[in-house]
């Protein structure tokens, strides 16, 4: 069976989703069931067992992975200490590393990303960076024992699709972890075009977390997700620049019985 | 429940699929099945009862609405008999128009297809043209009795996708019947789309029928169908220029705890 | 020499502009100036020759071919009348047919514009339709003794672009006549591209009229359609998957001197 | 007047062009002059003095500002190296750092491009380096020295067009250097559309060299580069979602005169 492997760890679903943004904590429940995700990540401050808030693990069933984020971190030094306090914290130890030192479109610093990478690789951690596409960058996180690569698809949260498609695709073709894109997919049929072009997974919150209906949005990306996958699989035929008949177009009404 | 009703009938399947192209007639029940489809497109020659050949009809499930089209007809006389001819070899009363006299771009002859119609709907059949998307001529299958309209996305079989959305997108917007985007769709993210833009329905062929693996991508063709309904259902959030934190970036490190 | 034969006129310049939308007619010379268009549309209106307001052809050097518009037609009946006016006016004998009855999109209307077309051929206009992209509609315009066909980019004052590239270029590869592309261009960029696919020339109006600095607009559209038109003539070379070294990259570095 | 300055030189033209795949040096010197152009890249390896073969330096009027580039440099220190030769064989300070390792699709390193654009900044060259757009590896750039910061459209030599566009957009926006449009460029439309989007110059030597008339093509770059700068200072209008007429519709044909 087509399974995906990260961190030793078979996973079934290929849709990662993210916890912010949702107008309430307490449809995350039915998200996560509506959508069949096995990996759900949130920023660290989300977690804090202290807050007299509620505590988002608690809208998370104990069998999901959790993927905390270390978003806040403007460098790799932040990005290290965020990792380690989530795993003291219980949170296990995945990490997606987001190393942002730009409010305006938030993206990635891909140098610092590394250095976290490396660092956190050989403490044990099972580690996603989130990534602006590069290949040269990619091989370096694979070097510094990153568990996949994350590359956006458009600045966070912005629902604007996969801008870089050029970019990732050569990730896809070249780099050998799987390549999750991340950050930007706004519509299922984005979803279902990362797979078919060959990422491993994807991960979405902003879309889901806004549709008027998150519930079932996110039905409609675990749809997606598994017809990019099995289209992927199933090869698709080649595109032609003329029209190819489907039906017999020739002869027909010359026939002596019509 | 959401269903789409073409000529009185509930469907809950929203992909149409054809039955050209396939290396055998024989997997078309597993592609059927597979797709869960309840509307299979044939032309008419390949139902011939008196050929020697294997005859398509029975390789078709009985409880499949047969929409057999008018593959071969060049203007809208002959459309007009090869429809009565299906009526009469018990194919039922639904038909698809198509009216070409193109051959390298088998584009449709619209003004050909309006008078095909008019004159099948007032004989009682439940008519989809395919079309070439254009407003006025959509709003013209409308008045001569259209079940539904079937707007070209790219030519017939060459999987390019829905190069004419612009004008898709005006015909979903403005038509009164249902939109079913036909020719053109080469992958499931595409499917996915026009059901996220708005379309009741696509009619898929080349995309299975050439595919390396053609009952599991008939598969994937049904899942993004479904996402792109639900996705429709669901009101997508909003896109924006700018980035949007999924996760809350200012301060976590400032934090004493830290 | 590269010239554009209408209605046995030879053209140097590839703009045809439009005058419609200008904050002040008074700069309607300086724009024909700096752009050396030599074909200018307008709505017959705006040539009232009793109105008390200015004349728009006092605006107009005498030694550019008016191309008056049938604006405000909503079938060929009236499409004919306002050619027949226009030149009974002294307009000339070039007429744009636009027939219109949408008027959220005003997209035109094919079927009539085709009958007015073949009247107005009849009477000795040069005759140059407005349309919506379509090959079959096409051909008719043929027959009907136009001058030219002008299909849509993308409706008409949106500054979209050439949403419609895929049926636009069949129509540059399948008809014998000039295509000029109208409507929809909004930046230079795209009014080069429309070229560059081998479209004989575009016309502009939006673009140039709501510009922050129209003399100077209407001078980049030029550029623009001189670039296109050159590159087609000079033709492109190939697209690459992958790439190929501009410069030497192999063994440079391995030599002795360095 | 609209000048371009980089390391203190006021450039009237925008078009850098490269000298690499010409079927024939001999043309160099009519490409150049049918352009315009004022900067012209090679890699140094051609400009050998002892070689035998023509040497390129030969085909350059005298008034041209060289760019010799670091092809074939893997890393920084190679490029550093490259850098200096090309100083000392009176090839100039400007020098254009690309650093590459990855012979598929010639991808810069950017890492390493931003070393050695530290170090040669330092040494009092004038540095444009050739890059992944990365906003974080940019700012690098700035603070590095750069004089013009060089992101790629797609890779070399594929003619495929400004495929990074939303990660260029945001250089553009964001970075205080020239942003020169850099690889990938293949047709005229695609030079004036990096120009409307505010790239202040572009390079293109694959699509000019592998023209059926590469002088005539050239030329095309050089009115497509002018018409996109001109666009971006005159300032393009909305885009609308809907028809905005050009013409006046309304009323017309109720009046009594006709």
């Amino acid at each position: 069976m087509d399974k995906l492997v990260i961190g030793g760890v078979e996973l079934k679903s290929r849709l990662l989703i993210g916890t912010g943004k949702f107008s309430s904590k307490k449809i995350i429940p039915d998200v996560i069931k509506s959508c069949e995700t096995q990996v759900v990540t949130m920023a660290l401050r989300r977690v804090d067992l202290k807050a007299k808030e509620e505590n988002l693990l608690e809208y998370i069933p104990k069998d999901i992975i959790l993927l905390p984020n270390t978003s806040g971190a403007r460098n790799a030094e932040e990005a290290v200490r965020i990792a380690r306090l989530a795993r003291a914290m219980g949170c296990g130890n995945w990490i997606k590393i987001e190393v942002i030192s730009d409010n305006k479109y938030l993206l990635p610093d891909n140098q610092e990303t590394i250095k976290a990478t490396e660092i956190l690789a050989k403490e044990g951690f099972v580690v996603l960076p989130y990534m602006s596409p590069d290949l040269m960058a990619a091989k370096r996180l694979v070097e510094a024992g990153a568990a996949a690569v994350m590359p956006l698809g458009a600045p966070i949260g912005t629902n604007r699709g996969i801008k870089t498609k050029e970019l990732v695709q050569i990730l896809i073709d070249e780099i050998d972890l799987p390549i999750i894109v991340d950050a930007g997919i706004g519509r299922p049929s984005e979803a279902a075009e990362a797979m078919e072009m060959g990422a491993e997974a994807v991960l979405v919150n902003t879309a889901i977390a806004t549709a008027n209906d998150p519930v079932n949005m996110a039905k409609a990306f675990s749809f997606a997700v598994k017809a990019g996958r099995i289209a992927y699989l199933s090869k698709l035929g080649p595109t032609k620049q003329y029209a190819q008949a489907s039906s017999p177009l020739t002869g027909f009404l010359n026939e002596g019985e019509l």
